[in-house]
């Protein structure tokens, strides 16, 4: 009997999301592993995540926790997991955690990245997890916009569900894009993001790229709290949740 | 009317290898670009490519050669093709060439990669181009087996196909093995490949890298022109050409 942590890479194009749902465990991150981890502990078994990775959407170290029972070591757990999830889902690591680590509500905050190709011929290798972009780019203005967007806001207006009654006020730490090449790529940390809220504000940093949307409306945008304001959703494809941080007392044993 | 040299990048994955077959032209690199080629043009078209790639084997920069009918600049032609290509398929690069120009016939060498994953955990990123490997690797043993090999020899007991009786002698110039984090990449540049000589090759050097066999049997091995005495065949899902040579004047146009 023991609480774990586990890191998990996946390639989410053929998920429908991180979250169970009903009748879809099959189709969704967690409902893969909670599945092999039940055929592990002969019962059903509950696994948190530290992000609820939508359709689609990658993860190169996604943090889940889980308690299991039975006398299992880390490296068995682990080994366990590599050798029946698909090859798109793999467990990079595994740990003993404290009983009160939980992987969602002891995250302190999260890294994504989104990231997008500029060449005229598709790269090939890496299509599941580039977003193909055509236009030209300017990278200075949405350095400007991104500065704007910077620290404590409410994000509502980048939140796709409208009527959520819980608060929309967020802290973004940092919005960083960078051109590697013929890739362009968009880091993202923050200590919470709302429903595609990294998508929405990829989505209108394209546009301030683009000279649709100018830096300095950016107040003006977030003080509107009005989704209908922001520029469209992103594709899910060039996301990928790459960190996700934790207070390092969380982590001690 | 005019002769194309096309640089094409694939993940063979899905296909039947490069060269068209009879029945499944639908299922070959070939195959694709030739009948987007015929949509283009309104009538069939052949296209030579420098590597008969394998089923399952990947290209980094195939080259092929293609007269085409008609007056298209090579940006049309590798617009064209990149507009109804499988998302698989991609041309990075197009340009006329010489009459005399033929991909294959005209190449001097080429260079492939064969590539080893060792982490305990799966790469899922690049699951589809690394091939996995469990056991422990000695890379000294394999550097000096590869020195016994480089230079011209008969490599018959490297060729899959037991009764060609054209000439099995190639020259290779180059057999490098670099350990890069938790992969392992072999890289082979000669002035020709028979039939699975690459992966024969890995496979041997991947013995030899697990002590079953010691880099001092290179000589009788290359001796014996037998298959039979060769390591296996390494997977295809680890290899990719990643280069071909053309002298600098069959390049002009």
């Amino acid at each position: 009997m023991g609480n774990f942590r586990l890191t998990i890479a996946y390639d989410g194009s053929r998920y429908n999301g991180w979250q169970r749902l009903g009748g879809s465990a099959g189709g969704t991150i967690q409902g893969r592993l909670e599945g092999v981890l039940a055929q592990l502990c002969g019962h059903p078994v509950e696994i948190q995540g530290a992000g609820r990775t939508d359709a689609g959407v990658h993860a190169r170290a996604q943090v889940a926790s889980v308690a299991l029972s039975g006398d299992f070591t880390p490296e068995e757990v682990a080994a366990y997991l590599n050798r029946y999830l698909p090859d798109d889902i793999a467990v990079t690591d595994c740990r003993r955690a404290a009983p009160r680590f939980h992987a969602r509500l002891s995250a302190q905050g999260k890294r994504y990245l989104y990231r997008l190709w500029t060449g005229q011929a598709p790269d090939v290798f890496r299509r599941k997890y580039l977003t193909p972009w055509r236009e030209p780019l300017e990278l200075a203005p949405m350095e400007e916009a991104a500065g704007l967007l910077l620290g404590r806001h409410d994000f509502r207006s980048f939140c796709a569900n409208r009527r959520t009654k819980k608060s929309t006020v967020r802290t973004l730490t940092r919005l960083d894009i960078q051109r590697l090449g013929e890739e362009v790529c968009l880091t993202f940390e923050g200590d919470g993001f709302l429903y595609h809220m990294v998508r929405i504000l990829t989505g209108t940093l394209l546009e301030v790229g683009t000279g649709k949307r100018p830096p300095s409306s950016m107040p003006a945008l977030l003080a509107a709290r009005d989704r209908s304001q922001a520029g469209p959703t992103a594709p899910a494809r060039g996301l990928i949740l790459d960190e996700v941080f934790y207070p390092q007392e969380v982590l001690a044993l």
